[in-house]
């Protein structure tokens, strides 16, 4: 007897990570998609929008307003932050809910409004979601109602450091995170800034102190320290479509090496399917992810005397976003953690 | 009960091609990998020659020469042209063979030597090897015992146009097909013309009137048409990773018309699961097509009178290489043609 | 005594054409930039709109209403096609003008209003522009006010062929242009389909049959040909800033082969400082020539007999555009013809 | 009458480095190229090692065993590492020497041997070079022999920070570098490492804790700040041709602020043609500078209190080399030290 499947809502299907979680939904053996919303496209085909996926049996766009909620089990959005909130707070109880946008990230309601300019408007919710950074949250996870997913940057920068942080093998006041991603992180609304000669064939930095992932990070840094902490986090555009790669610039704790570093971080991971610590001497790129759930770390010391430079990588749309929504869905339903996640980094 | 694995060599794993043989099989559930060759690389973990892939249970590269072929059901062969054939000819009868290579694709003997530069050295095996354009040649490839996949050009020259020949369609001493690839098709051994500056930010035309890959499409298209024919191919190097896209310029038989194609097309492969012909009006993209065995068809009506503009496109290391081998594979040990191979295409 | 300078006025600045302009303008010995505008950006230091243009002494932008006129010796115009008809009608009689829009190049007033789709509004205008080909309408340009600089595929495509349509070397009923272009060519408005991630990384033919360059090509070429002709012409966009690359497959007239065409060129461009036939077997790239005014052209013979297949390559911003408009506004003045664009090509 | 024109010699014409100053020198109004070396491509014209440069009037390639020094005022060498102490030792004192390779760099027999190797070969002279970072050696420059350019990281690095470790502004001991590098970088000799596919669409660090460059950068800022430093210097390589961006993360000096740093570096370069402080909140990009010899700085307040962000950008093979080599042999011979690097920067 064949299993029944989780119907599936994708809230936002118009955007790159709505599709990327299409492309992971259609080869999930547990589940389908009973609804796509995407607001500008609605009552197109999803092949309309995103040609790569017309030869797939997927419903017509609708608008958040036409959909059918009866027709879902979970609904994972990918909607535009700020908008996610009311939507979500709207939902029959029943229905669990994936978010991927950064409107449950902050637990803080203060935080909340400095960095996104306006007062939550589901402020209930908010206290109850769940963080999402499966590896660090699974048990909650499996428990949620609502899991907002992290950022990617977030989701980067927190597997690497929380079990450094929390150990207290690193100066958790002193961390530099140069962070270096490609543009389906900036969204596909038509913008200046991302058209193609405004990207290939060079670099800068963007949001330098001020990108709305660092009260994120600092955020999660802080639980596992036990007090309040601020993070360097300087992001730059660099000429790709998928993943980042976070240089991260600590000092270590008094006799502490790298290689204490690397050994917490093998160890720490050691079971989890999607994280790997990389041998000493090797480099991790992005292009060693593409396409996958995955997530490589990499340890190194450093010239100057008492640091290190970890490295940390993953694709943006995967393991940074609708890869984790799925992780997390399994989660939620009971399902293996690595279900429809199996597919192997896309090189070069 | 669980149903026995295929087990399947890879010869010539430390290529572009082997690697992304590899990335299907881990994720083939009827196939196990059993031994892998890299002759340069030999001794090493695949994890060392491709780091995206260490994380997977693999066998150790060895040389050819220290293979077990007792350990095999069959071996996909990525070697580079012109020492396959040996290599073939000294293998266990009961091994089956899908060659990646382009050794065993020209059936006619001169004609090899005219444009490989040697005679060939397995010439029985060349003649009773069929040509694995699956689409095509479907039920001499179940019951074949070597496969020669064509060449990743030839797979999106002829889905396109063996149609179009065989039924009259198209004047077929008037074909010209202008080709752009991506830059893994070179190989991944080192040469200055690969370089990142020399491919990055440009075009340029290469193997003008001259790549091998034109006889083997005239071979295939003179059988459609029934008579020898020529065609021009001129194939240009592209900045991208992945994928090749064919501009065809075709006359049209008397009193035929561009839909007269499309039609034709569209019945000719509606049943088929990796060939689509996209609706009148838009563009096939390679992007659309990127890490999947899909295959996109287009169709115009050209400015000029009598006259059509064809567009195929696919990924040159899926369907034109590694795809293909798995999808002819299955054939051969009669499984699910699109096992192994349903991973839609990631975009972008 | 230093020479006066000519006063230039840039219309439309803001644009990457515009910028280009500027980049040779400030380094041109006898002209000086005295106004600029950009209707969205006025009031702005360019250095605002174009970083990289932030060191050098500019006026700031003004809107086309705000311009001062008695300022200017000649403008050059970068407008949206459409707007600049009207505006350069209602220019000082005295001002020179060297258009690099597409309003003048069509002399037939159907055909503009065919292709634009509404009637021209400066018929007179319309009539009597000189056609800016620099190398085929260099007397006509030296005495005339309005200079209509032809369209970046058009200069690719007229400089080849109208050498070899003009003497019959060729069969002028059966061209067809295969052509590739970098992303400059779209312009600097926010687009979906310019976003990086939807031109990275692949290739995608557009305007299929319904480009507007044809008409301006088939124009040209009636001339040389002293008949009304049609050719096919098949642009794709690729991922590269600037430079463009058309493949053209021909039919030779009866009795010729491709090396009288490359004779037949190499002759007629041997004194031309911007063109030059690259010798036999070597293929000419748009990395050669970025950044310059330079064009190549390449001749091969094809595997189909009696066809020749020909390339030819340009900087779209410069000698496709910007440099052409130099080269012309040279020439109006009495200067020698290279003066601004001596620049080598930037490789890589 | 015209002024006698400097005859200068290209030691290495054949890769990137070199080529780039033959992209200069031809259009340098006071010198002229009298002779080229290139090892591997000895009696071949320049035209058929860099197709783009073709079109001018060079001479043709040596070895330099075969090399006329009468011909020669001064030679400019971008030989490989290693091999140029010997060769420039054997030259007639009366030559001038630019040498853009890392060999007489260091002043430190001891430093040099500990990095490269090797002994160094001609002690005497790695005494008497000066260090060609123009802008803080001007006067030394003027009346030196050998002229030891300084690497492309180097340069970037210390135009930025010895203004800042010179006047105490920041603390010396805690300088980290994250460096972002194009792929010219890596030259042009064929390695897997730096084929397209193996660099686009992606980021890796390479050289960890153990670049080459961290010594050099070291030893400058030891001079500025009188006493031994060490600083971390991290680079990454990604897909861009030229071009590269350091993002230094420093400590302020008690009580001193970001603004203060912008401060100082405006008031150190104000009078200097090639380096520009860009305003509070633009963010430098390579793109801004690409083909000419600008250096863009900018100067960040950072989230962690008592700390700063700061860019600085130049394009590595100008000047990150060839353009500053031009810089010097100017200062050397007396002449505007702009001349020849008038070039606006190529954008996009």
């Amino acid at each position: 007897m064949t299993e029944e499947k989780i119907k599936v809502g994708v809230l936002g299907a118009s955007g790159y990570t709505g599709a990327d979680l299409v492309r992971l939904l259609v080869a999930h053996p547990r589940a389908e998609i009973t609804l796509m919303t995407g607001e500008r496209h609605a009552g197109k085909p999803m092949g309309d929008v995103f040609p790569h996926l017309a030869g797939y049996d997927l419903p017509a766009l609708v608008t958040v307003d036409e959909a059918n909620w009866d027709d879902c089990d979970v609904v994972i959005c990918g909607l535009p932050h700020g908008t996610t909130q009311e939507i979500i707070a709207g939902l029959p109880e029943r229905l669990k809910v994936v978010d991927m946008s950064a409107d449950f990230r902050l637990r803080d309601a203060a935080t909340y409004a400095e960095w996104y300019g306006h007062e939550h408007r589901a402020p209930e919710l908010q206290k109850s979601a769940v963080y999402g950074l499966t590896e660090h949250y699974r048990d909650a996870i499996k428990d949620a109602r609502v899991v907002a997913c992290p950022g990617c940057y977030p989701t980067a920068a927190l597997i690497l450091l929380i079990p450094l942080v929390g150990t207290g093998l690193i100066q958790a006041d002193d961390i530099v995170i140069d962070a270096k991603s490609g543009a389906t992180g900036a969204g596909r609304s038509p913008k200046e800034a991302t058209l193609f000669c405004e990207v290939a064939e060079g670099i800068h930095p963007y949001g330098v102190a001020s990108h709305r992932h660092a009260p994120e990070i600092e955020q999660e840094l802080s639980v596992a320290a036990g007090r309040d902490l601020l993070v360097n986090f300087t992001p730059h555009l660099m000429p790709m479509n998928r993943g980042e790669l976070l240089t991260t610039y600590v000092r270590l704790a008094d006799g502490k090496t790298a290689d204490d570093l690397r050994k917490a971080l093998v160890e720490r991971y050691d079971d989890e399917p999607f994280v790997r610590v990389v041998p000493e001497g090797v480099a991790p790129a992005t292009r060693h992810v593409r396409g996958s759930n995955h997530v490589l770390l990499g340890v190194y010391a450093d010239r100057l005397p008492g640091r290190a430079i970890l490295i940390s990588t993953l694709d943006n749309l995967v393991k940074g976003s609708s890869g984790q929504a799925v992780q997390n869905m399994n989660l939620m339903f009971g399902l293996p953690e690595t279900m429809g996640l199996e597919q192997a980094p896309l090189f070069p």
